[in-house]
């Protein structure tokens, strides 16, 4: 299948590269980091401030739209982008993940789930076939294939059942309808066992889908365990297609993942933290709701151009979220958000002028304070 | 003492007039409206928000801002506009109303009020000295005097010695230190008697505010009584200085006082009303929540210029709300400040070319539909 993804500079020391990829809604640098916009919008953002952060694509949960508001709905707006008022690129994941961590599933067949809805219990049924209609009537640019999530651990016998019912999702999404100009990534799964990442990955790449995920990572194993699943995949996919690690979004796992040849990444981390209170730092993870900052009229972060930072000062934030103001989670979330922005942009920059080792090396890859 | 309050026109068949009110941060035209902005932020909103709707002027409340995040902090950050990053106009209530509504009153003195704070239990003391110092750190533009709200209904002997305790605070209020350029407002109380009304504006007359609000209205007492109360005060308030209801934002409400010949007012309906999904509209007040909307691609309302009705849906809006979406908390809000906004710049122009009867007799005069 056709791949708009061009290279344009490769680190020399890693496998760092730097891209371009193509997209029915416009283009999308790489590295790249998608907010996430579960319900139809990235929480507490408007398009507009997502476009002032330069976010150049988002990701949105087929799973969520898939029961509220429901694809009626979205295919009478004309597809999500005119629903939510965003043109630029969207990507959905495939609502596996979410059938398998939040719904509760009573039956598992070789065409999909049968779960309930975590909102109000009703039963759905939801396949690579459901899943692939969904995203078409969506319209996203990137639409994910649908897979089984394991949990972590998993045994092996578990493992390898588990990839040959994702295998054969994955050629089912693949031969499924989509949207005009809608490219469909396949997904690598196989847990923490390296041959059956590279038996997913060889049997993925036979379907020639024009871009890779990898899947089941960052579900609460160990650091170490997590580069070893990427390092299982990545030789074992296409040199000239992007490669997308799923739900990581913690700034130097980002940039290790970028060093073994990860493009893409989404996560709501940047979100969800604001939401308690918690700025994303270079210097790492600051809660803002602390003492300390209550009569501190400097930005949130130093030096930082978001629009939090430009015209608010970490006592104003203070105050408004131990105020329980909306405000407060809102401008935290805007930082948040622009901080992984600008690291992805500093990552691209870096690697075209060869200085992605200060990076890889900077305080962006030591661990995040609390 | 100075007032800087002009009046540029009058309705022929009404009470009502155009006018401008010149304060320390900028010109606000009247009759206007002033979004709420508690804890030091309208609820949801930016300052850009604000700006962006044209809002003149904003209230913000004494008594939450003394409890959190306190003088000290507002004193630290050089006053309320700096703090919030509002740089136009602001009225500041004096306190007392919150210390008689929220808070659990401990003792009542000729000094003022000990009270637990509605947030922690802890005890505190707030005065006319104690309002206006909080007041005078905020730098608000428009300062009120601290006075005693009497509940609905009252009985007269309470009544009379409330306006009594009343009038006392406000020349203490008018004697303490005020901060540069700031107006002091004194507050015409007397409940539902007439004489004891006129009794205490004439008092306050005697004391030369720059501008006179009415308090005590908007309670839960019937309409009728309502514009009663407003009726038994303007005549004994001097032509050429500004008129203020206090906590009154219903739309038809709003221009039967402007009528009566008010020019100022505030509620904290539109952002409330906002939380629990309900749009302000020109044909009352609409559940945007309501399945009916759920594939309406319309606008919140037809014909209107907001950022939120320019840019999404009422199906997009509803489903925000109905998923617990921040952004349709704040869309929504958005709107209804607007909406608010607008029906005061329609009357002010309605004043100006003689056309004020037709508002009054418009819809906005209607009773609104839930």
């Amino acid at each position: 299948m056709a791949c708009g993804f061009e290279i344009v500079a490769r680190d020399a020391g890693t496998k760092a590269r730097r891209g371009v990829l193509h997209l029915a809604h416009g283009d999308v640098e790489t590295p790249a980091f998608m907010p996430v916009g579960t319900q139809a919008t990235v929480k507490a953002l408007e398009p507009r401030d997502l476009k002032a952060e330069d976010a150049q694509i988002i990701l949105s949960n087929t799973y969520h739209l898939f029961l509220r508001p429901g694809a009626e709905t979205i295919a009478a707006a004309g597809g999500l982008h005119r629903f939510m008022g965003w043109n630029r690129p969207i990507l959905t994941d495939s609502g596996g993940f979410q059938v398998f961590s939040l719904a509760k599933i009573r039956k598992l067949t070789p065409e999909g789930v049968v779960f309930n809805s975590h909102i109000d219990g009703h039963e759905f049924f939801m396949g690579p076939k459901e899943s692939m209609e969904m995203q078409r009537v969506i319209g996203s640019d990137i639409a994910m294939v649908f897979d089984e999530c394991l949990p972590y651990p998993c045994d092996r016998a578990r493992a390898e059942k588990s990839v040959e019912t994702t295998l054969g999702w994955a050629r089912m999404s693949l031969e499924a309808p989509h949207a005009e100009g809608q490219q469909v990534f396949g997904i690598v799964q196989g847990g923490v066992y390296d041959d059956l990442r590279r038996h997913c990955a060889e049997e993925l790449v036979k379907m020639d889908f024009p871009g890779y995920a990898i899947g089941g990572v960052s579900v609460g194993e160990p650091e170490a365990e997590m580069y070893q699943a990427v390092e299982a995949c990545v030789p074992f996919l296409p040199e000239e297609k992007p490669r997308y690690v799923m739900g990581l979004g913690v700034p130097h796992q980002m940039a290790q993942c970028v060093a073994r040849g990860i493009d893409m990444f989404d996560c709501v981390l940047p979100t969800r933290i604001a939401r308690h209170g918690t700025a994303v730092t270079r210097a790492g993870n600051v809660a803002i709701k602390a003492a300390q900052w209550a009569r501190d009229f400097g930005p949130v972060e130093e030096g930082c151009e978001c629009y939090c930072c430009r015209n608010f000062s970490r006592a104003y934030v203070r105050h408004l979220l131990n105020a329980g103001e909306i405000l407060g989670v809102r401008l935290l979330t805007i930082h948040n958000v622009h901080r992984l922005l600008e690291t992805m942009r500093e990552i691209r920059v870096s690697i075209s002028d060869g200085s992605f080792a200060d990076i890889l090396n900077s305080k962006l890859t030591t661990k995040e304070t609390k």
